[in-house]
């Protein structure tokens, strides 16, 4: 088969390579319909995340049909076509138990495309089929469920539910690339407000008012803080959703928020920020940090079939699965190209 | 009447001053039958909180006799024992009606000792009687119950409640002052598995297993992280309180703080600290920040009333209230003298 | 001036008695604007209601504006337009401090047209006013908050927070009174999958789906119990909110709910159910019950402001204050005259 | 092997059975060292349980050591000595990744013993063997963990838990059996200030004090309404856990719990009781049923594990396996032996 092979640092390339077999009898393979490129993968590419050695196939989302599985899978059969979920669950530790399989100690966790081999290929074997694969309803096209993968669970567990997100508050989300739009698209499940999109172009936050921010904030020539503090007389967001990963914006989010308000970190840091405790001691503010667990998967399934969220809308560009080098390309520029999300499908 | 009157950094003095009077119908005049010195009236004399300005009568924790009632004063009569809290509700305010008095926005919060006179003094003006006195339950001393006017509701909420101790759980303590001391009296109310206090010294540690830490760690000698990890089959502390307010003990409870725990911070800061986002992005933590808002105060009268509870422990060394210099010596040189908490009281 | 008073089972008059004056400090004049009929006052005339005793003035939902405030009022004065809540709220007890003022016991709760003189009159006397009023937000309208004076919160709070409802949850609704409108209103907020309104009445099914319900079930000609089953895979309702009062409509309730599904009883019962513990012990199921507190009257008003919820959609029939006669009238047969709330309004 | 039979109401031996294979890849075959005899294998005897038909191996709690495995078994291997839960979880339905195994749709739940043969035998199939057994900590006995198998975390979770025990409460047990007394142990974890215990047997009220209630009262010769009252300045328990199983029990904790207050069903209820909604419409009750699901497990083994619970205690009387006929006679004449748990332990 052919996938997208990791090659160090700056180097990857679309090739022919084994196809995955069954190793443990709680695997499936499956084949991949179709597919899309995370921000996570360019950042491997750039050798960010050293776990990624050469030789690795990316990628962590996909839809697709079962092709084969283990002894131990009872809950699908080859032939069902399935979500094939950016978290692994190994379904028996202590964190798979208690709903947080993104820490999962049992072996999985992230691991596709990052420590075992991922979902941007013709075929991926797919560990612990049955608590890391979802049916596709039916009438749901791939399109209409792929987010459903990472980047909308991602937004909605660890932007939303940890910012404890509800009726009439006023939200702030810093940063609207497809993680903000996620919390964005999440937040209005729950009826703030206000949804307030803070971002730095203006092509994000036209998307952002898209998906549903009812007021944008460019921080190049407006003061964020300024335009919160009129919306709640000067008390500042009930809730503040970092979604971008760098100091200045976790540091933003937390200066939105008002007194016993929440700060909601989704960013992939690279480096510490600064905490200001001298401010913060006496606020009553709450910070969560996470990686998506997915537990909210059935939720947001659900909330597709009753078509209460579309997440086809992110999807920008369009290519074949042998096309991996221009989509690459096209959401590496999306500054250019006005890329959200880019989808690889097979051809027949 | 006489009071301990604050003259700007390094001065104060016990002296003349006029008697209080009513001024709002909801103030009571309380005779101070009780009063103690908190570390943060010596933060005040060291000039770091610059509210308080010269003339201010200090102190914000007191029980004693009403006097005298406003008319619009319901709930307590001239001639009843009280409780003096350091936190005043105006009890009408959005976060007096969410139980968050401690960030009352109709003239309440921290005031006593702080924006206006406080409880240092004879006699003592306490606005919002109704919302903001406790009546001192029948067969309780003042001793008994005095530390409920801010160190155990401050431990409680914003250490353990906001930290959510639960049975089973290991618990990191950073910093064993009379604040770590209440954190650990009220984390032990849940049964957890291990209390693990962490000091610099060793007559604080002492104290701490006096008061329910089953395995201290003095961080000079020992390495906490190490500890904390080989009673956790290497996690971390379930929950992590910060009990001291400077930047490392912060990053401390940050770091013994194990995926999805929660790092409750109690200490009063005076400048940043680091938040280690690139390696906390990903743990699924939780960070709380508070001031005390006393909504525990009636649960832990509860537990005052059943002796499950003893404040008087904190109380180590006793004078009258014209001691006051002494007192304040005693309590500034606790590393010396031993000094958990100093109680002062009327002589007749 | 004039006012609706009770005389006894059967009798009421709108006639001329004494205006109200201040008697506590904390109490406001408010002059009736605009004012509306509760199912509770129909109960009340048919004798239902023995602590409402002869002489009283009903009512206890209006709009109006502060005439004269009492010396301990704080936050509004003269002239101020304020939402008067049928809850008031002493304050300082311990349920309003908790959040249950409908379970006041400092001399609040509901007793507006029920222990005190209520609002169906030109002026009303309103106790604890800066705890129990809400001021009008600039650009509202009296018809576009008024709901908000009880039914609203009642079927938000009762109904919504008390079930539980969740992004994707399937809520069964029994019952499409106004109050059951109300629960249908508050959960649509949360963005459940489905919301199942059932009733015995085709226009009461009807203008649930105005109001938000996308299934309706004419218990009649329909078993509600087999389309709840249909639509979650023969598990139950996530949520089934009991709108009506009786004990047949409560145990379809409980019948309609899942495995560790919520029941929320909001109906007003005069007689005992029969609960089948013999299937629900071990179902895992949380029933609730409750008197509506107002705590989420400030989260309502904010979302009237921003038009994501629409108080004035209730209002089927519009009276001028002296034509209290054929108000209550045309309430009492709702079923023919299709009444959901009808609103008298001072003239001049 | 031997094992103990159902053969119908009113008859069961210990006799001569094949020994159990694996069936599945994930089951595991336990020796039993210690197993115990629960109230509902009495039911089952007297024919209360259809689901249980003639040929059944009784029986759903077990410690014992784990003899072979199948190939998809993870956490366990050959000579592991384990605790065998009441509740087998598959692990991947919808209600095991929930945390309530005990509704699991995939096959498990409660079925040792009732739908599969169980736990009163030299050896054990055990479904699912990673999510339904836990590895024994060292230095525990077989009786040191026993009660971990059911009634621990029953009394735990389905009372206490459920009934969301806090520190200062006043809780109210009505029913002081074993499962009585398992709700008394888990409540006193959170330093309620009063455990009250509840029942007809000054013998059990005796046992209560034993455990920890420290308050009994024989409702026989006192009116433990009027008693909780006493306690609660009129206004009745925090908590109400009914911990017998029939009307007039589950009608009592009603009855006792106060305005605001949570009323937990444990009891197995043969009959509908009555739940007088003319009087609890208005006072905002909680009310909760369930069966465990056991995700309490991991945190009462820490508790074993630090000697803060002592499951041990509930052992009275001691057998050896082949003693079965003894042992179930004991137990079910528990008002004469004075049993309150029997345990049967391997003897070579």
């Amino acid at each position: 088969m052919r996938a997208l092979v990791y090659h160090g640092p700056g180097a990857k390339a679309w090739e022919e390579v084994p196809k995955p077999d069954i190793i443990a009898d709680t695997d499936a393979i499956v084949r991949v319909d179709t597919v899309t490129i995370c921000g996570t993968d360019l950042h491997i590419l750039k050798g960010d995340v050293p776990a990624v050695t050469a030789g690795r196939i990316l990628g962590h989302e996909a839809v697709g049909t079962v092709e084969a599985i283990g002894s131990g899978v009872k809950t699908v059969i080859a032939g069902d076509r399935v979500l094939v979920s950016c978290i692994s669950a190994c379904g028996a530790c202590r964190f798979c138990r208690e709903g947080h399989a993104g820490q999962c100690m049992g072996g999985g966790g992230w691991i596709l495309g990052h420590k075992i081999d991922g979902t941007q290929a013709e075929y991926v074997r797919v560990p612990f089929a049955d608590t890391s694969t979802y049916l596709v309803p039916d009438g749901v096209t791939d399109e209409g469920i792929l987010m459903l993968a990472d980047i909308l669970p991602t937004g909605y567990e660890v932007g939303v539910l940890n910012g404890g997100v509800r009726p009439g508050d006023v939200v702030a989300v810093v940063g609207s690339g497809p993680i903000g739009l996620s919390a964005i698209t999440g937040a209005r499940l729950f009826s703030p407000s206000h949804v307030v999109a803070i971002d730095l172009a203006d092509s994000r936050l036209e998307a952002a008012k898209q998906f549903g921010a009812d007021i944008t904030v460019n921080n190049v020539t407006e003061d964020p803080l300024e335009l919160i503090r009129s919306l709640t007389s000067g008390l500042g967001a009930d809730v503040a959703i970092e979604a971008v990963g760098v100091p200045a914006t976790f540091e933003l989010a937390v200066k939105l928020s008002r007194p016993c308000g929440r700060v909601a970190n989704i960013g992939v840091h690279g480096e510490p920020a600064t905490l200001h405790l001298e401010e913060q001691w006496i606020r009553d503010i709450t910070i969560t940090t996470g990686l998506v667990d997915t537990y909210s998967t059935p939720t947001l399934l659900r909330l597709v079939t009753t078509r209460q969220i579309d997440p086809a809308r992110f999807v920008t560009h369009r290519f074949a699965l042998d096309e991996f080098d221009e989509a690459y390309d096209v959401f590496a520029r999306a500054g250019e190209t006005g890329a959200l999300k880019v989808v690889l499908s097979r051809t027949s």
